[in-house]
C-alpha cells in the first residue's frame, strides 16, 4: 500500500498527517511526500531562508522516511493565480508516477489561497479512470487554517479518527524541525496546541490520541 | 470481521447493501441483521401476511447466511412514537450482543419516519464508550426513500462506492424473495432500477456494478 | 445584564458554559440556571442517586452564585415524548420570569434527545414579542454530544469564543462536584479532555483558554 | 390545472400564498385548502373562538373561491404527538380525493412544531406512485415561523418568485378577516410587514410585489 | 418560449439536456447553443481534432435543430484565467441576443474549473434587469462532472424532473457524434452508464427515463 | 471602539451597514471606510465620471464623519485576477493602520466577484495573531447582490440584527449621493426597497427598522 500527503507548504504534511503517516510507515505502507510550493530568491526570500527550508525537508524526509519526495516548485502563496490546468497536469503526473492508494490533502475551507487551490485541483486530478491507483481520499485540518475560515458553510466536519497514541511525541518532534514555525500557546502551532488537538480529537473516538480527517472519496 | 445491517423494515438490507453483504461473506466477515419493526394482528396484518413475511425472513437470513438475525418486534410505521430511550437500548443491546465492527444505517434524510428513527437511535448507542467493538458506520441508500425526500439539506452525498460486480446478480435474486416489493419500472425497486443504480454508482467509481453509502464515522 | 444557562441535565452548564458563566459573574451579570429533567423514584433512580443529584444541583448553585434556579422537572431522557407545546411553555415562563438578556441552549446536532427537544423548544420560546427580554442566543458544546453527532449536516461551527483563561481551574472544579461523571481520558468528559479542549479552543482564539459557541441569534 | 394550499392553521394559506392563489384563481386553477388543525372545547377554546375560526374559514373560502375545503380537525399545536402515520394517511386521503398538480407547503424550517410535522408528511404522502397527481411541490414563507428559526442550517432559501402585483391588496384584505392576529408593525404580521416582505421579493425578482418560495420537487 | 443551454464544451449539451432539448423542440421553443470554450492550434490542437470539432459541432447543430450557435471561442480548460469581467459580458451579450426565458447551466460542484466558471459568471450576466428574458435557470448534471466532486457541500440535489423517455434513444445517437467521447461502461459517458442514468432519474420521478436537474430560480 | 466597513465599491458601505454606522458613530466609536476599487481613465471612465466619484466619497465621508478614510485603489471589476496575496496585503496593512475592533465585510455568496474576492481576503487578513485588534466580523446584505446568488449553499442567514429606527431616512439620504445608483422600485437599490428590507428586517426582530448581518467570528 502507497500513501501519498500533499502539503501546499513544507509542515502541512506533519500538522494534519504527521502521525498518521507514522502509522502508516509502521504498518508498511510506503510514504510519498508532495510539496506544491517553494520559495526562491525571485520573490524575495534570501539565501539562508531557502537553504534552511532545504534542510528542513531533507530532515523531514528523513524523519518520516518517504520512499518519493515530489515538489513542484510554484512560488508560495501564488497559486491562486497559476493556471488550474497547469496544477491538475503536474498532480495528475505525480498520481502516475507514486501510484498512491491513500491520498492526503488540505480541506477546502483553509483560509490560504494556496490550500484551496490544491484541494480543487486534486478532485480534477483524482478521476479514476486517470489515476487509477487512487482509492481513498481525505482531507486533514491545519491549526490556524481549517479552524480560522469565516464560511461556516466550509468547516471541517471530520469523520475518520485515526489512532496515533504511540506517534505522538515523534510528530511533536517533527515539527521542532521547522524553527521558524514553532512559538508558544496560544499561537496556534505551538507544542500545547498540537497536544491539545491530539487529545480533543482522541477523546471524541475513544483513543489517547488522534488524528481527525474528512473522508472524500473511497473506491474498494 | 462482523457487519451488522441494521433495517427498519426486511428488504431495507437487501435494496440497501445486498450486494456489499455478499461481498463481505466472501471476504470472511460473519454478517448480522438486525430487524427493527414487525407486522402482527394487532395492527390489523392478516395472518397470511404475517406468515409470508415470517418466510422471507427466513429465505433471506438463509442466501445471506446471517450469523445472527435479532428482531425487535416494534410495530411498522409506527417508531416515531415509541420513545427513543427504549429504540437506543435495544439496539445497544444488539451492539453488546453481536459486537459489529462495520454497521450500515438508513440516512437520516430518507422519507419513512421508522427510518430517520433509526438513524437517531444508532448515533445514541454507538458512541465508542458504550459500544467499543463497533468502528465503521455508513449509511445506505433505499430507492424510494433516500431520492424522495423534499428537504434539499438532507440529500444523500455518497463518499464510499463499493465493487459489487460479482454479485449483482444475486441481489437482484434476494429481492425477488421479496414477492410483495417488486413491480415493472419505472417502479423504484424494480429489477430494472435496481440494475441501473448499481450501473451509475459504477459509473462514478470505476466499477461495473456499485454500491454508495456515506461514511458516517470511522475510528481505526 | 442577566444571564441563562438551559441545561437538559446538570452538568451541562458546567460542561458547555462553566467559564463563561463564572466570567459574566465577575462581570457584574446575574445568572440563572434552568435545569430541564430531573431523577425520580417512578423511573427507577434509587434515593441514594437523587439525593445525591441533590447534592449535587446545590453545590453547583453555590459555586456558581445563580441568582435563580428553575427546575421543570421533567424526567430525564424522556423529551422525546413530551409535548412540545408544554416544553415551550414551560421554558417560556422562565422567560417571562427571570427575564435574561442573554441565553446559552443546547446545540441541534447533539446526540441525546433531550438536547434535541430543548434546543427546538427554546425556538419557539424565545420569539421577540413573547419574550422580549431575550436579545443574544448561543448554542454551546457539550464533548460526547455535540462532537459525537453523525449527521455532518448538523456539526457544530463555532462563531464566538470567550476567554475563560483566569476560569478554566474552577471550571474543572465544579466538573468534579458531579462525581459520577468523571473518569480518565480519553473519556470525553475527563478533565483532560475539558482541558484540551479550552485549549484548542484558545488557540483558535488567541486565547491562554477558551469556550466557543454557535451564535443563533442577537438583537441589539 | 389544481392548486392545493396545505395551512396547518388557518391564515398560513393567505400570508405564505394569498396573493399566488388569487393569481392561480384569475388564470383558471381549481384551489384546494387543506387546514390541518382545529380548535375546539375539549381543548380549552370558548365557544366565541370557535365560532369566530368558523366563521373566518368561512368568509376565506369565499375570498377565495376554494373549490373544496379540507380540515383535518387535529387539535392545534399538538402535532408533534400525532402519529406521522396517521397524518400521511389523512394528507395522502385529500391529494387522493382532491388530486391537485401543484402543492403548498409549510417550510421545514417554521419554528411551530405543527408546520414541521406537516412538512415531514407531505414528504411521505407525495410519492409519485401514491399521489401521481401531484407535480409541483412548493414551500412557502410566513413571517414569525420561517424567518424565526435558530438553524442556520433550515434556513429558507428562495428559488421562485411568483408576480402579486395585481393581487396585493386582496391578499392584506383577507388577512384583516384573521381579526385576532393582526396588530400593528414591528409586529411581523401586520399589514405593513406584509406589504414590505412582497416589496423586497420583490425587488429581487423585477416584479413590484411579489411572493418567494422554495421548490422542492417538480415533474413534468 | 425561447430554451438557451449554455455547455462549456461541445457535448455537455446532450449529456446534460440532450432529451430535454428534443422535448422542448418538439413542443415548439426555439432552442439556442451557447458554447463556451474551443479549441485551436495555438494551444497544441492538430488541425484533424479542430476541423472535428468543427462537423461535430454542426452535426448537433442540425440533429436539435438549434435556431442560433454562440461561440464566445476562450479557449478550453483556461477560463478560470479568464477576468471574470469579460465571461460575465460575453454571455450578457447572447442573453440580449437571444433573448432566452429557459437557460441551463453547469453546476457550480462539477469538477472542471471551465464548469465552475460558466456557473458563476452566469449568476452574474442574469440579473433580471441586465437580462429581463431570462425567467428560468437550471443546473443540468455531467456524468464524471457533477458526480465526481470531492466536497460534500457543493453535492448535486435535483429538484426538477423532466420525462424524456420519448427522446433518450436520440440522445444516446446524439452521443455518438461525439467519437472521442465514448467509450464503454464503466466509463461514464458510456451509451450504458446514460441509459441507467436517465433510469434511475425516472424511478425517482415516474417516468421511464428522465433528465435531472437543480431549479436555481425562477421568475414567472 | 472602532468600528471598520470594508466597501468593494463606494455605496456598499451605505447599503450594507448605513444605519448601523450612524448608530455606531452616535454611540461614540470612531469609523473608518475602506474603499476596495475605484475607476480610472485607464480602464474606460469618463473624467467627469471619475471626478464624479470623488465628491460623492467625499459627501459620504462627511455625512459619516468618518474619521479615515482608505483607498486601496485597484480597478473595479478586477478583483478576481489580482493576486490573492496582494489584496491580503493590503487589507492587513489597513488593519495594522487603523486597528479597528468591529469589522464588516461583504457576503462570500453575493454575485459580484469583486465582492468574494474581499470576503476571501479578509479571512486571511484577519487570523488574530496577525490583527489582534480585530474581534469581531460580520457580512452585511446588499440588495441585487446577496438577494441574487444562483448558489442555494451561499444564502445570507443572518443572526444579528441591529436597530436602526432613528437612522434609516438619513441612510436613505446617504443612498442619495450617490445618483447614479437610484432607480424606482423594483430596481433592488431604490429608496421604496431599501424601506422595505429595513421594515422586513425590523419584523423578524421587533425594531421599526433593522439592518441584518451574519456574524462571522466574534473573540471576546
Amino acid at each position: 500500500m502507497k500513501t501519498l500527503v500533499i502539503a501546499p507548504h513544507p509542515d502541512d504534511e506533519v500538522l494534519g498527517v504527521g502521525g498518521t503517516l507514522l502509522r502508516r510507515k509502521a504498518e508498511g505502507h510506503s510514504l510519498g511526500w508532495l510539496i506544491v510550493t517553494s520559495i526562491d530568491a525571485a520573490n524575495g526570500w534570501t539565501d539562508q531562508q531557502i537553504s534552511r527550508r532545504k534542510q528542513e525537508v531533507q530532515k523531514i524526509s528523513q524523519l518520516f522516511s518517504f520512499t518519493e519526495v515530489f515538489e513542484l516548485g510554484i512560488p508560495t502563496t501564488q497559486l491562486d493565480i497559476v493556471p488550474m490546468k497547469e496544477l491538475v497536469g503536474a498532480i495528475a503526473a505525480v498520481f502516475a508516477s507514486f501510484q498512491p492508494n491513500e491520498v492526503f490533502v488540505p480541506h477546502w475551507g483553509d483560509v490560504h489561497s494556496d490550500h484551496q487551490a490544491v484541494f480543487r485541483a486534486v478532485a480534477s486530478s483524482s478521476k479514476w479512470f486517470r489515476s487509477p491507483s487512487v482509492n481513498r481520499i481525505l482531507a486533514y485540518e491545519i491549526p490556524s487554517e481549517t479552524d480560522f475560515g469565516l464560511n461556516p458553510n466550509e468547516s471541517f466536519v471530520p469523520n475518520v479518527f485515526i489512532d496515533i497514541s504511540p506517534y505522538l511525541s515523534k510528530k511533536i518532534e517533527a515539527m521542532q524541525i521547522y524553527e521558524s514555525e514553532h512559538e508558544k500557546h496560544p499561537f496556534p502551532r505551538s507544542e500545547d496546541s498540537i497536544h491539545a488537538l491530539a487529545t480533543v480529537r482522541g477523546a471524541t473516538s475513544g483513543f489517547q490520541f488522534a488524528e481527525a480527517f474528512q473522508l472524500l472519496r473511497e473506491r474498494m
